[in-house]
């Protein structure tokens, strides 16, 4: 490669295709971003591979391996959320539009995913253009089927588990800290789906010949739920907290700066659109979302749905619920104590059929670790403040497939800044943070191999 | 008229309209049914009109008036339910069936309403064919609207109340006691409805980003419909009970007997379809439908409703709730009383949207009032047993409409079999209840003429 890549010009090219995977008529559209991708990294000097799988492809860009040197495996997805409701764009979706006064661009998979990751595929690139090599081995996973659950990432991983082994997987495809603060994210919460449904009557019943007989499904169904909890928030399920570890006095430190840096609760309640913010006494609201447990009703329904009045007495009702989880809690255990919990509560004539759903252990990555620490040092050096550390409340099941599979760390430096508009009209990324992204890059890499 | 009326024939004839008063399409098959009605009124010698309305007409056929005679008003209605699902039938619908064996006649709207209505009629006509004369001046009224709600009835009653003055008003259109024991229906309970809505974020949230932080409304929608009885069945809003009459001796008396004709509970559970039994502690089944009032749960919804799992914190979720309530509770002050209660519960970052729905007093006919009992006295002379006392825990408002514009007593003297599948494929009325009422007709007129 003569001359190094301009990175605006490159990401420019980049968010024009318009890769949306949930839409099979842009299935040729994926196709072409993930070969421009390849060309990109064959300009780069890294050998390139699309593999085709039974939806969109997975691009695999490796350098040339010396087994001298520790291998890192830096994962990003090519493919976008569709950009619907168009209306509400201020540009087009696919033509990158640059605001030079708020010093960001604007285009759908602009901070999710494709500057973080061009970022690292750019500090690559001007590492092998300013020294001609790399401290480390680098391979590039990047999927197009992240915005749709990634339905092939795993059985590819476990298939290309030997050519893909690696000693630390590096993802940016979360946030930055509130404050647009640099952070690495040290905690994922866990997940576990269930539906009940609770059955009474053999057919819809008058509420007027039968009301007062016998125990209505739905009023069951809410006693159930409201079983689950006592009036402080506190989840009542037997043995629900048993394994559930009170956080490190670190981590006490960590989320007390959080809080400082975030603005609190104030801009919480923001983002979520309410006037007030309720949770489990005895915690504050980081707490509440990146440390406890949580009990959350998804959906429910029975009897009648339409407009007005029917004075029924329902057959039967149906509750969609699912449960965060932290550290040491099991998925699966959680869900049998709350099927037993829920069958001790049921009046006559009425049973209970539990539907369990998916599941997965929340996740902890040590950012005290020695490539914990290497991060911690590469973003401090790159932002010139020591990062934050975050406990996110969600589950990203990507991260638990790297280390269950590779048994590895999993670096998560989110370079989207708060007010990306992540899977909303006008996505954007602050051009400071994709720049910042390729110096991260560059210095995370160096330091890994240190390590 | 020079022959008599064969009951079974005219039967057999009136059951061959199919007058759906749901179905557009059979609109010509109602009028066609009151055209006939009316020419079996001229027939007997009564006046007829057939009245249009703004959807099926309605029927009055009156006796010369004697201002010397009391006039007993009879309604019916001659239109039916749907008979849908037509393969769940024997035989066809509207092809009358007689089972000899059963003492049957099995046809769609055989027992609601056209068997009990024609046994009135054919108890006039018979007493006119024997005698000349009536004791009473009697009107029909018989409507066509009543199995979709009869939307036209109410503004009829009050334009036409002279024309229709009466001292009584008599109606077959419930059953008879379980057993097929004769009975007369001397309470109806009153309804009141309401449908709230539990509002949160603004938007649906990301179970795992926010969950812990917010009032999840699905929740605050269980708690509250929790909230509504205690483990014990008991309605907890405060002041609900505090008019609620206790039943009389004689009322307790009048259930006890209920309870050992009827088959008790086991009787009741196999109509409901349900294996237990569950209602208020300290009352039995038939008092918590008669004589106790109800919070029911009519339906519920909110959230997730697809297949599978979807981890959102849902913004809002909608509960709609109907009481059936008993003689002194209003129904305005119990709605009131609700949204009180409803809205002290609330935690922090959810409001409330009550939604007050339709609602009808509890209605009281006095069956040891002159006109209670001369029909006591016309059933006990009819079946050869004294009838037995229900109460009816559904609440039927024409019975309130009458009561309201005529300030009359509304008698209530079912003929349908318990078995008669009203409403259901395979409807039914026993012969013998029908035969049966053509004899209360006239005993009944005879018995009201001397109070």
């Amino acid at each position: 490669m003569s001359t190094p890549l301009d990175p605006i010009t490159t990401l420019v090219e980049y968010l024009h295709f318009p890769s949306i995977s949930t839409q099979p008529e842009h299935a040729k559209d994926l196709v072409a971003c993930a070969e421009w991708l390849a060309g990109l990294f064959k300009k780069m000097g890294l050998t390139a591979t699309i593999h085709q799988t039974a939806g969109h492809p997975i691009l695999v860009a490796k350098t040339i391996p010396d087994p001298q040197k520790k291998t890192v495996l830096i994962y990003g997805h090519y493919d976008v959320q569709p950009p619907e409701p168009l209306e509400e764009w201020t540009s087009s979706p696919f033509e990158p539009r640059i605001d030079e006064k708020e010093g960001k661009i604007y285009a759908r998979g602009s901070s999710d995913n494709k500057a973080p990751t061009l970022a690292h595929i750019l500090g690559v690139a001007k590492t092998l253009q300013e020294k001609g090599t790399l401290p480390v081995n680098v391979i590039f996973l990047i999927e197009g089927e992240e915005e749709i659950g990634s339905p092939h990432l795993d059985s590819f991983l476990q298939e290309h588990r030997q050519e893909l082994s690696c000693d630390v997987v590096v993802i940016s495809d979360t946030g930055m800290a509130p404050g647009n603060l640099p952070a690495i994210t040290y905690a994922l919460r866990g997940v576990a789906a269930m539906e009940f449904i609770v059955r009474g009557p053999a057919c819809d019943l008058h509420s007027g010949l039968f009301g007062g007989a016998v125990a209505n499904p739905l009023t069951v169904a809410a006693r159930l739920i409201a079983s689950l909890h006592d009036e402080h928030g506190h989840i009542l399920i037997p043995g629900f907290y048993d394994t559930v570890a009170s956080p490190e006095p670190w981590e006490q430190e960590a989320t007390k700066a959080l809080e400082k840096a975030s603005g609190g609760d104030a801009s919480i309640k923001k983002l979520a659109g309410v006037e007030e913010l309720f949770g489990e006494a005895g915690f504050s609201t980081l707490e509440r979302i990146g440390s406890r447990p949580t009990a959350e009703v998804n959906g429910f329904g029975g009897g009648y749905q339409g407009a007005g009045t029917k004075t029924v007495l329902p057959k039967e009702a149906f509750v969609k619920l699912s449960f965060r989880l932290v550290a040491n809690q099991d998925p699966k255990t959680v869900l049998e104590q709350t099927a037993s919990y829920l069958r001790t509560q049921l009046p006559p004539g009425v049973s209970l059929k539990i539907i369990p759903g998916h599941y997965g252990e929340a996740c902890f990555i040590d950012p005290e670790s020695p490539n914990g620490k290497a991060a911690q040092e590469a973003l401090a050096e790159t932002f010139g403040t020591p990062p934050l550390l975050l406990r996110d409340g969600a589950s990203i099941p990507i991260v638990t497939h790297f280390k269950k599979i590779f048994d590895v760390d999993v670096l998560l430096l989110g370079l989207a800044n708060p007010d990306c508009g992540m899977h909303s009209p006008n996505e954007n990324i602050l051009l400071e943070n994709f720049l910042n992204g390729i110096r991260l890059s560059e210095q995370l890499l160096k330091r890994l191999s240190q390590t």
